[in-house]
Order: C-alpha cells, then sequence, then structure tokens
C-alpha cells in the first residue's frame, strides 16, 4: 500500500500523521492494537457521517468496548462558544476519562470545535484527527490549533493542543464537494509559495479536467509534501513566535476580506487565494520583482460569488488592523523576499496597502 | 529582603516563583523592566480589590500604557463557564493582542477561570499569577492548572497553561479570613505528608495563638518548601500521567465530601484535612501501621459545619466512582508506604473504604 508517514514534533511530544488512500481501517487497528479501550468518543461532520458513517462504524465498533457519537452540524455555526459547550457536555455526560480516547473525523470546523473539546475536557484528553477534507488533511488537522469563534471574530478562543495521530484516509476525498476542492487547493499553493517550488507543479493536476479521478499517489505525495513543510515549521516554533506565522501567508488580506463578506460569500480558501496575489502585489511594491504566474496560473479554477462593488477599501483595511495576529499598532504582513523566501514585514504605507488590494478587485 | 526564588521546569518553559513579603512592587517592576506594554489586563478577587486595590493600581500605573480591569465575585459561582465567556470577552472587546500581559490576582477562584481565560483567548496570552490566599501560593498557583466547572462536577474543563511567573506575596495575607487560613493550611500538611517532614513541624506556627501576627521569615520559609515540593513533582509530570498524582492524597475523600455537601457547608481545605486522615486510616487498613499523629494534631483548628448525620456513606462512595481523576473502573487511592512515601494503590475491596470513612465522622 502506498502510505507516506510525517513526523511532527512539538513540546507535548512527537506524533505521525499517516497519509494513503483506504488506510483508514488499517490505521486505527494500529493505533488501538495494544489495548481496546472500553470507550470511545466520536465527534462526526453530519455529511461525513451520511457519506461515510457505515465504513467507520464498522471499523471502530470491533475496537472499543463502547462507542459514544455526535454529529457537528455543517458550518461556522458550529464553532460557538454554545455548541463547543454542547460537545463538552456530550463528552461529560457520557462518562469520559482521563484516558478515553476522542476520534475527530471531518473537515476544519469539525476538527476545530471538536479539538477545542478535547483539549478541554478533563484539561485534555487523547485527540485523534482524522481529517476528511484536503483544506484539513493539509493544514487544519496538522500542528495543534484548535479553536471556536467569538463575536468578536473567528478563532479567538481556543487552545494549542496537539493531536495523539493524524490519519488522512484521502478516499474520504472521493465524496468532496467540487468547491472543498478548491478551498484545501488554496492552501497547498501557499506551501508552494512558502517554501517548496514543487508543490506548484504538482498541483497543476487540479488544472486537468477531472480533478476528482485522482491518482492516488500523487494526491498523497502532494498532500504529504504540504504536511512536511507545515510539520518543519510547527518544530521550530509551535506556538507561532516567529517562523510560524509565515504559515498565514496570504491570510491577513484573506481574513479581512471574509469579514468583509460576513464569510458568506466567500469562501475560505477563495480569499486566501486572493490573499495570496495581493500580498505577492504588495511585496513587488515594497522592492522585490516576483513573477506572478506561478500562483496566477491557478486562477481558472476559482468562481467568485463577490463584485469589487460589494466591497470597501476603507472597511478591508479597518478590518486588517484589528487581526489577531497582530502584536503591535501596525499591520504585519508575511511577503516574499523572492519565491519560497517569506519575510515578515510591518508595511506603514497604507497607501501600499490600498494597491495591493486593488488586486483583488481585478481578480473579481 | 527576605525573598526565595523557586523555579517550574515545564513543557511550556521555565518560570520563576517568588515569595516574599511587600515584594509586589518590585517584582512587578523587575518583569515589566525591559519593555512598557502599551496595555495591560487585570483579573483581581473583589474583595482584593477592595482591600488592596490602591496599592495594585498604584504599582501597575507606572507599568502600562492603559490598564483594563475585571473583577471577579467571590465564591464558586465565578468558576461558571458563563463568567468565563464574560472574561475572555473582557479580553477580546478591549483589544487584547497575542504579547498583551494578563496578571491574575486572587485567590484559587480567580487564579482558575482568569487562568483559563488567559490560556484561551487568542489560544493563549501572557499569564502571570498573584496568589492572595495560602492555598493559592503554596497550591493553585503553581503548576499550570487552570479550569472551571461543569453541571457535571468541579474543575471538568480547562487547560493546563503555565503562567510566566507567580508572585506570592505574603503581605496580601494580612487580610486573610481565618477560615481561608485553615484551607490553605490543609495542602501545607498534605506536602508535608507526601514528601517533606520538616513542614509538619515550620507548620506549627498554625497552632500558636494569633496565625495572622506571622513571622515574616518563618512563613516565607515554609510557603517556599511547599512550592517546591510541587514544583519538583510537576517536573516530572507536568500533566499528570504518574507521580503529579500524589498531590491528590487526600483529595479522593475530599472531593466526594465536598460534592455531597453540596461545596457549601465544608471548605475545600476542610475536606482535604478529613480527606487525609481517612487515607491514613485507609492505608493502615491495607498493610502499613502509620502513627496519625503528625497530622492528627492540627485537629484543633478545624471546626467543621457539617455533621455526620448529615451524610450518606453510600452517597460518598457513589461520589467517588465519578471522580475525574479514574482511568478505569476501580477507585485508585494515594496512600503512603510511610509517612513521606505516597503510592498510588487501587482499593478494590470497598469495605475498607467504608471504615476509612468512619474516621471521617468520628471527626465531626
Amino acid at each position: 500500500m502506498n502510505k507516506k508517514n510525517i513526523e511532527v514534533i512539538s513540546a507535548s511530544g512527537t506524533y505521525t500523521v499517516t497519509v494513503g488512500f483506504g488506510i483508514f481501517k488499517t490505521e486505527m487497528e494500529r493505533i488501538f492494537k495494544d489495548e481496546i479501550p472500553d470507550a470511545l468518543y466520536l465527534i462526526t461532520d453530519e455529511n461525513v457521517h451520511k457519506l461515510h458513517g457505515q465504513l467507520i462504524t464498522s471499523v471502530l465498533e470491533p475496537l472499543a468496548g463502547e462507542i459514544h457519537r455526535m454529529e457537528v452540524p455543517e458550518g461556522e455555526s458550529s464553532k460557538s462558544i454554545k455548541f463547543w459547550e454542547k460537545v463538552t457536555s456530550f463528552l461529560l455526560q457520557n462518562g469520559i476519562r482521563r484516558n478515553t480516547p476522542v476520534i475527530v473525523i471531518g473537515g476544519g470546523v469539525t476538527g476545530d470545535v471538536g479539538g477545542f473539546a478535547a483539549a478541554s475536557v478533563l484539561r485534555g484528553v487523547p485527540l485523534y484527527h482524522v481529517p476528511t477534507t484536503l483544506l484539513a488533511m493539509v493544514d487544519s488537522s496538522i500542528g495543534g490549533k484548535t479553536g471556536i469563534n467569538h463575536e468578536m471574530g473567528k478563532n479567538l478562543v481556543g487552545a494549542f493542543y496537539q493531536p495523539k495521530d493524524v490519519i488522512a484516509d484521502i478516499e474520504f476525498l472521493k465524496t468532496l464537494p467540487a468547491n472543498e476542492w478548491v478551498n484545501g487547493l488554496s492552501e497547498v499553493l501557499k506551501y508552494g509559495a512558502i517554501s517548496d517550488e514543487s508543490i506548484f507543479s504538482d498541483a497543476e493536476i487540479f488544472l486537468e479536467d477531472k480533478p476528482y479521478d485522482f491518482d492516488h499517489q500523487k494526491l498523497t505525495e502532494l498532500i504529504s509534501k504540504c504536511i512536511t513543510v507545515k510539520a518543519e515549521i510547527i518544530k521550530k516554533d509551535e506556538f507561532e513566535g516567529s517562523v510560524r506565522g509565515y504559515l498565514n501567508f496570504g491570510h491577513t488580506f484573506a481574513h479581512a476580506l471574509e469579514l468583509a463578506c460576513g464569510y458568506e460569500k466567500i469562501s475560505h480558501g477563495e480569499a486566501v487565494f486572493l490573499g495570496m496575489l495581493a500580498a505577492i502585489t504588495l511585496t513587488n511594491l515594497t522592492g522585490s520583482s516576483l513573477d506572478r504566474n506561478p500562483l496566477k496560473k491557478f486562477s481558472t479554477l476559482y468562481r467568485y460569488r463577490v463584485s469589487k462593488e460589494e466591497l470597501s477599501l476603507d472597511e478591508l483595511l479597518q478590518n486588517m488592523a484589528s487581526d489577531k495576529k497582530r502584536t503591535d499598532q501596525f499591520i504585519r504582513f508575511v511577503l516574499l523576499n523572492s519565491w519560497q523566501h517569506p519575510v515578515l514585514k510591518t508595511v506603514k504605507d497604507s497607501a501600499l496597502i490600498r494597491k495591493a488590494w486593488n488586486t483583488v478587485f481585478d481578480e473579481l
């Protein structure tokens, strides 16, 4: 079987991310081979349960005495304090103990809220991530960020909490909706931009006619490369004091854009793609001379539902100013000294930032 | 000036606990000497604010551009999910950033809820503990446990989150109510029981006529010894996988007792003292032969408001069975092989546990 293992080294220990096709069963058996837990808690995205519930249950039932299952409704509203409280109550009311495994199966929303519940119940129980979207496989399930939203903004409450294992079974991607592929692609391209040039050429499989009839081996390889980039960065800076910030390439623009669109008319992936193009423009306006094409050639895959007439430059700049990553009064961007050489730069001249935003408007 | 420094080594870094009389000002100046933060968030127990607010403000005002202050009402109800949400909103609505310090000043309740808010806002901001009760100085402010209560039980939601510094200024103890001294004394005696025999003799200052007219040097020494014991244990086992469990000596009984009394008719310290006596009885029933006197001689300091007629053995046993520290279906106790030699033991014979509970009833 073609599978890849990537080690993630963190302060709370080292864990493995396994990527491959059809690996869910064998990996779950590996994890619980030494001791069948008397109970196991399963937090699953509702759509994943509809599509794969039978498989998941048939794999897990022989592996634990008792299975307690909870579904997570689709969408950002599941990342509320209220829903997180519901997940913690589900775990506590069903008698969770400190060594009982919690398996979180789904995309970013499920992973974030399920992960924060596992992090905070009994001050932390063993967490296993089974990402089922491309975005979750290459990004949100890796590196221990968990969290929920607050009325003041997205992901403002949460924990750095590392899983015990991450199982990225690309067979789950068979049922992934088209917009979710593009959502993940932006993060894939981000790794190409900040670290590994070969990711750009590997990602060209997305430009082919039928991205869903994927080549298992190529996709396993591509996802593994992305995770490797992220793992290397986390090893250096788990708690985002320095180089972990590079992973926010394009995201300062993206977050402002998502907020301006009320998180509805634009997906995170669409916003990140536009944000990366804006970051390249800002890079070029501050002294570099980058060819935009390595990224720009993927533009055809994105179909925006928002028009530039609906956006206000002033509002976008205002949104940037309240980004949680900020540590002082100026906005700090991830720019590129050259492709694959990111740098953190404070840009004080708002005229340049406005010009960069125009790149976004030109794409819409 | 007579002050002591104790280092606490954790996965997220090493920090210092400083103990002494009248050290709040100089230690705060030390912490912020290199860079005046543009803002600082202060979470203070309401009584501490009434008694010491002026001092605290006068010390902190020159040290930060802006001070945002929130008071924590006395009592366990401040350890609700609802109040924690209020603290996180206070921090976020006042524009907290990732590097902005949060200073938590108060006893266990304030430290637990303020600590969990600091741990979870923006996935963690710099936390400084200023414990103002004996209990908080020797126990709850040390070692990174933060948390809130859930309808299923106490401290069931929270995080392991280490502070950057702990400043234990015993001058705050001048205004400590009598019952709070006894509350802390139980944890002090616990360290004597599990690790450092000299703590028992040092703690005899509590048997003197006026415990509040304390000798600064003796009290600094005693508190420092307790923190040293806890720091040594945390160094070996930060996340309570093994020896950190020793710190629960007496606590399995105590938690069951507190729950049976609805957390009202008995204080944590009273329950822990009784729990330790029960643990010694259980120790002797399972093969050891311990002299109870080193602990028993402090009995005169405790005045219980609960009578044995109000308690049910069956209920107490039931409460023990649902303790969150449990990892399997039997109840595991911290017993003593001999004084200062704790051991984790699973006791399956409930008749012995019932006999141990009778020790508690005899004290009431």
